[in-house]
């Protein structure tokens, strides 16, 4: 990877979908994943291993996982799980990388995960343990790593000491989440470059939403801080079903967009990432959709005129 | 002014107000006015002195002038001017400040005001030997100074030598003004660092449109390059009625709220701006509103539960 190569993962299919009033097929996810990939996204976070009844649109996400198999399906994916029972059920789905989630604040793991900090800490290095066995990779996802709608603030110092013992446990990676869109730009990149220049880029990543219309500001931070991963949904679908005051995800439309006029390289083509956005928009009904579409016609407009 | 200090222009009232399908009536566009200066923005465009044919929405802000003049209405005001007989009913309808409108591309000039580069660069310097007689500030905007619809993208160059130019021939301020929001924050820091190095941070604006999401990182982007005067637009009203593809400009409800979360210092009250958004949404009925107001609802919901 150089510094020009930013790797996105689209969580739309994971964070977008589990926020939608419709809830999609099983058929339906697995289109949705598919016109993601065509469009060059090099990873997927393609559902999660959480309780059916308190995310009805994550049931049956074991078979978006074989029907993606079946399909000989190759663009890299990822499981979100929030507990062991989860990683259990996602190992069983086939997932060869998965997501655990942990927090920066009691309220929100609370909330979201009915757990204590230190019991989703506890729960992850058990986790850590386990697919070191099975051969999986863990991604560890910290929860409300910059603002909390419940406890405030996050202390820059409680991110700081969970990304170090994370990754010193064997963590592949450890993604800085906003869950709820509260972070700016200077808190982005008061806690992004110290992480870079400790652990290296190749270790972190970010998530943002766009609450605030701060998300590609927040992005934008995030690199110049040496950031090069980053989380998006396909059409700006997301949002937090426990966390009040969330919207939608960054739109990946938006952000590859921004990163290609930039001069970084994302592997994603433009085109196909906007007919993936429309696929979304019409499963859904509700996706924002981002700029980008907006934009390109705006440009086709141009060239005709 | 301290670098902690950024002086916000408010330019709903015309920058907005131009591109509404309904059109306000003068005691309208005196309420927004304002209701925006109640809020603690530190400057408002207030109209402009354009062809009532070409502008049906600016005719009679000479009206508008006389009228916040006979309330004693003490925010600093500027008018827009287009050319020479601009100048004049700006000057006689007691304006002490005029932006006036220099291009970064021949296509742009054309469209925008029938007059080549060179034309517009020529009235603004009769313009700038006037106002020195008559004691008014001239503030020179360099539309389209980062990509333009009809001619692609602007030469740093071309930029470089107007700023240069326009602020030894005696303007107080030159504004880059990303017409269309196309600019990128990489290409905003790499024009403006410079800028602000050579020229100083009071003599340097930035006035930038959010039409595809990278509104505030292109704010952003330029604060970290020193700028400290930015142009927003209440509740994100805006737009160019002659750049194909433009969309509202960056929000003050959503800079002001960025601005204030990193710290700096704007003298904008963030809940009397809410009142002043939701005139301008209730006058236009067309105001996408900015972020800031659901995200300050939101953490009302918050406090609440």
């Amino acid at each position: 990877m150089t510094a020009r190569r930013v790797v996105i993962t689209d969580v739309g299919p994971r964070d977008g979908l589990q926020n939608q009033q419709k809830i999609l097929s099983v058929e339906q996810r697995i289109e949705l994943v598919k016109a993601i990939a065509a469009a060059g996204v090099p990873q997927i976070e393609v559902g999660s291993f959480v309780s059916p009844k308190a995310v009805p649109a994550m049931a049956s996400t074991e078979q978006v996982f074989s029907g993606l198999r079946c399909d000989g399906f190759a663009t890299p994916t990822v499981a979100l799980i929030p507990n062991m029972k989860g990683y259990e059920l996602a190992r069983d789905a086939g997932a060869k990388t998965v997501t655990m989630v942990l927090y920066g604040s009691e309220g929100m793991a609370q909330k979201n995960a009915s757990m204590s900090m230190a019991e989703t800490e506890a729960v992850t290095l058990d986790i850590l343990v386990l697919a070191k066995e099975d051969g999986i990779k863990v991604i560890a996802t910290i929860a409300v790593a910059f603002t909390c709608p419940f406890d405030g603030s996050t202390a820059q110092s409680t991110v700081t000491q969970l990304v170090a013992k994370f990754l010193e446990a064997g963590a592949d990676q450890v993604v800085l989440a906003d869950t709820i869109g509260a972070a700016n730009p200077q808190q982005v990149r008061e806690l992004c470059a110290p992480l870079v220049r400790r652990h290296g880029a190749e270790k972190l990543g970010c998530h943002f939403h766009d609450t605030r219309a701060m998300g590609l500001a927040n992005v934008y931070a995030a690199l110049e801080s040496g950031i090069r991963r980053f989380d998006s949904s396909i059409a700006g679908l997301g949002g937090c079903p426990f966390a009040p005051g969330a919207s939608g995800n960054v739109a990946t439309d938006d952000i590859a967009m921004m990163l290609q006029q930039m001069g970084y390289e994302t592997g994603i083509d433009l085109n196909k990432l906007m007919q993936a956005s429309d696929l979304a928009q019409a499963l859904t009904g509700t996706a924002p959709g981002g700029r980008a579409k907006a934009w390109l016609q705006g440009h086709l407009i141009k060239q005709a005129s």
